[in-house]
């Protein structure tokens, strides 16, 4: 496991500064069955991310030498501060859910070389066990965790080559936003509700931009306060790329 | 927590005893927004239980005077050994979920005083994290400890009476079986797959039989035979009730 | 057709004694088309059970050299005494009948043998056209005769053997609660709902116990209780099997 | 019960001549709970009908001062020759099946006033037990009898009133077609299927015209083909609504 | 395009005599993926016709050496006066959509060789992007023009024999009803609404009927009523044949 | 209707410079009953957009005063170059779809008051007839046209102030991307799908960012690389805004 050391000397409703983490804890293996599994706390807020690694490919990349990977993003009911009801129950996945899983599996895909997977299929499933802002911002984050044990364990048991590189470098995400005019990094769900401005941004190990999101919930936002809340984004994730790797080294 | 101490002088797969429980461990309140929670784990099995205490009644209900308590399980995607698609995505809800959700929604409810409750609803969600055999009577086990926080947890918050009996005794579960003509306790996974007749019973704290549910995997079983099993249940049942009443005597 | 002599002289809502059926009545080949099926009767109750056998398996099966037998129940929406919605118009099946298909399915299968089956499926659909109580009772019981039948039709028209046993047994099944304190065979829908406990049991023809499925549905239950219910249903599952057996004798 | 007297001396596949039905039987009230019911049977098309009778309309008709009839068709799974999937099963309800059922209700509120009804709800249910063409103008007809003695029923239980005219007319339906040149009177499945022109005619008793669905499935028609046919059909609904005021005739 | 030219001398709603289509326009090649489209007008009525070529047919056709056309009909939510909710967002298709889907596919069947059309599937799409009655008639008349141009096309880019006869006959279809005991031709949305009788003919442009779908919505109606729609009907459907052939006649 | 016009001198598939629109076409009132439509075209994308006023607003809002603007987007089959299915054959909403639903509703939001709207619900339809790259920006763009001749209709028609604002600005859409190293303007599909990063930018009339979301479909992209996008994406939209501002000035 490995986590971040919170300061709280800050004024938010935490007490963190402007441009400061919640907790970040990371505990890979979490679960005995999966291929590659990782449980992450971004403060309150708790997802457990699964890798399934299995030999073949879906039927539209059969015979292209190409592997895939892809992701599912979910919530249990009381994950909330009231229940919701389950997606299964109503029969039908809500357009939140659907987003989010589209999110994961591209940021993911962006680091993978997927000839050098082969034809093989990796699924990630990003459970949300506790929600408290930034869920899919932790569920990339972790994911990427499970994703590189799942890798690691199909060039043990598979003919996955043990020595080509299948991830070209590391993903992480972090959400950013202006709440009362202040721009702030990684927002709790109070200050997610109470932002002008709410961004989610994913960056590679590398420093690259994976995906940009950024939303105006009130008045509309301007190019100096994008350039902010970008400085911002790629600060955290570059904190979260170092506890990514702290985790990956640890013998397990 | 609390939790059992396992020994490890029997013969069987894990090395137990025929009448031995696995570990059990119950961790209260592991969520920080449900009225009511505890992940319970027995062995591998992990089972995380919240309970969501509303007030007010479903429609049909309304103006009886009396409250409701009902459940819902299901188990994530890689749960189990190999990955199961998820039941919102496909889009409707297995029968083996449905079964189960009804039948921890019974056991819950034969303890539990509805009038007493007033016209008040107590959801159970029981999700499995992880599967290793018996996740039905570890989510009846667990269940129970989340209903009798969220019920403390009404008695501070709302209207419900702060004196009167809610709870009229505890409830556990535990399944037994037959392996290789053999009587065993609590059936891990691997005993539970070559079983010959499986059985799960639900028992109240004081003995009374709430739901004895025996299945003839293969061959049909005798009288004889389910008679051992049920003594075999009433005593795992007794040891699970034991322990929720020294974790629901922690100061919290 | 065969049928029980009903006697009137207990104290039961309709003169039964305790430990009496109901008048069982069993139509042998009340369809036309399919390959074996019975319309049975317990009392007002009528389920009307349709046995298809179709040469191959279910694509899991294939090549295994085994067959398959699957059973689905439903019921008419104006079956019982006020109409319920189809299914079919809500979209989706509720948790009872996923619950008691399966049962069905289990009880049926631990009478055959689905090696000697071969590859070959027997698909049971029971449908409920009336309901008084029992009504999953009687589809199991009429359910065999419909089984056995469907088997005669493949010894003749398939190449299923014309001599190995692929009935080991008959099934038959009864339920039995108490009521008002008093331990009742067959409960009509009256008692049902005025059952403490209410109890199905699925006895072979032989005798050997495949399902005890007990419920309290108000206060717990005892193991003495628990023998009693027991000891009803074997008494009654005895004359179901024999009704079986007759009706199956007569020529067609 | 109320029955043609079949001759055999025609050359149609089982005997009949091409102006002749098949044996039609009602069987008034073959169900228990409904307030209207009749098993109706043309040849071995067998639909069980049941008129469910319910104070109140929907809500759209709500202080209307109007009542509402409207009806649901469907087929056992094993009402054919080989066996088809459930509605319910699938999750939807097939074209076809939605397109008789509206055509049910079409047909009855035909000859219903719906203002003497009153804000009263009657639901007719169609079941085909076991089909051999023609199962959609059996179900009308037969649910004309279970409708009219719903009313009945609604008559003396509730506050519907005893002497309006509810009923304006009856109402039958048949099919004829157009087979190897031939037209031909109410179609068995197998003139069914080999039909050029299938129509399905809906008349009232006193021989107005409801409905009128002619369909070419190979070769078009002619106008003159089309007055023949409904010439034949004309006379098959006249016989028809003789059967029913016979069966309607009968003490209960 | 071709259309007709409309006079204004009746005293219906629109000006119309009653024996009078409204202004027919069809723009063929309205979209510029599709093999074949027209969008068809029939006054304020739209339907945008689509048919999209597919080598190949469903697996129940394989082999057969025969193609198959089929079709899909609905209707935009703000085609009509107030919106309608997607049946794609309620999760279930209505049965009119259903119906008419059906209609449309058997009407073009109707005029066409599927032997001679060889395994290749022709998919028509009517989207209804304002609707003012008749959408199902324009839909067949102008799915029809899409149709043969599809033909065409694959004629031009597959194996399809450039010279055999796939289409047999042109088809086309329109609405008769009796408003105010007057009989008259092509309905508009107000005289819809207040017809006693309404009917949908589809005719081939040799005069054959394919579909004869009439519906008394209040008072029964004669033969003598039938006889003199149909008049209407064939009349109206001349007109339509004539317009498919001069639009088919447009070099594009 | 009001249109660019185009040249077409530049280098890319189409002739058009890099920071060059795509002809825009808008069609005001394209639909009789919709109170605000508009045709809106970006060279051969073309989608219908329908905008729905009704008074009142859902059970969410009641009473708060405040009214609710809510869209959905949705793709004809055969918009594209191959069929897709429909979603209502499916039987449910895909992710694209709900992501770009959501979309639309929150930048329309972005631009109007809520509460001086009243307690009155707009729902936009975006219907899209044909697809070539950009149709959600497209739909946002002509979303605008008719949701502000809604609002014109509003006032006329029902209790809306005639005075009050309720467009506090404009709002349009355009995407933009990185094609072989080239940052591109309107990216039509051929170029869309070559793109290495594909953004998309929503900007309201004075300027203002409403959304930013942009995704690197192949190797990430750099700080640098999102400036120009953007400042490209800002020019774009001016335009846009000037269209729209032409279209709506115009009488209707």
């Amino acid at each position: 496991m490995s986590e971040t050391t919170p300061q709280t000397t800050g004024d938010r409703v935490d007490g963190r500064t402007p441009d400061q983490l919640r907790e970040v804890r990371i505990t890979r293996g979490w679960l005995d069955h999966a291929e590659g599994s990782a449980l992450i706390e971004f403060g309150r807020t708790r997802v457990l991310c699964a890798a399934s690694f299995t030999e073949g490919v879906p039927r539209w990349k059969k015979g292209s030498g190409s592997g895939w990977v892809t992701a599912e993003y979910a919530m249990l009911p009381r994950a909330t501060d009231s229940r919701s009801p389950r997606e299964s129950v109503k029969g039908k996945i809500g357009g939140r859910t659907h987003e989010i899983s589209r999110l994961i599996g591209r940021s993911l895909r962006a680091v993978i070389d997927l000839d050098a997977l082969g034809e093989n299929t990796i699924q990630l499933d990003c459970d949300v066990l506790q929600a408290d802002g930034g869920t899919r911002t932790a569920a990339i984050t972790g994911a990427y965790v499970a994703l590189a044990d799942a890798i690691s364990w199909g060039r043990r048991h598979t003919s996955l080559s043990a020595t080509a590189t299948v991830l070209t470098d590391s993903v992480s995400a972090i959400s950013v936003g202006i709440v009362d005019g202040r721009p702030l990094l990684d927002l709790e769900y109070r200050e997610d509700v109470a932002a002008d401005t709410d961004m989610n941004v994913v960056v590679t190990g590398t420093g690259g931009l994976v995906e940009v999101q950024g939303t105006a919930e009130g008045v509309p936002f301007s190019r100096a306060e994008l350039t902010t809340l970008l400085d911002l984004a790629e600060s955290g994730c570059a904190s979260l790329a170092q506890i990514q790797r702290d985790v990956l080294a640890e013998q397990r």
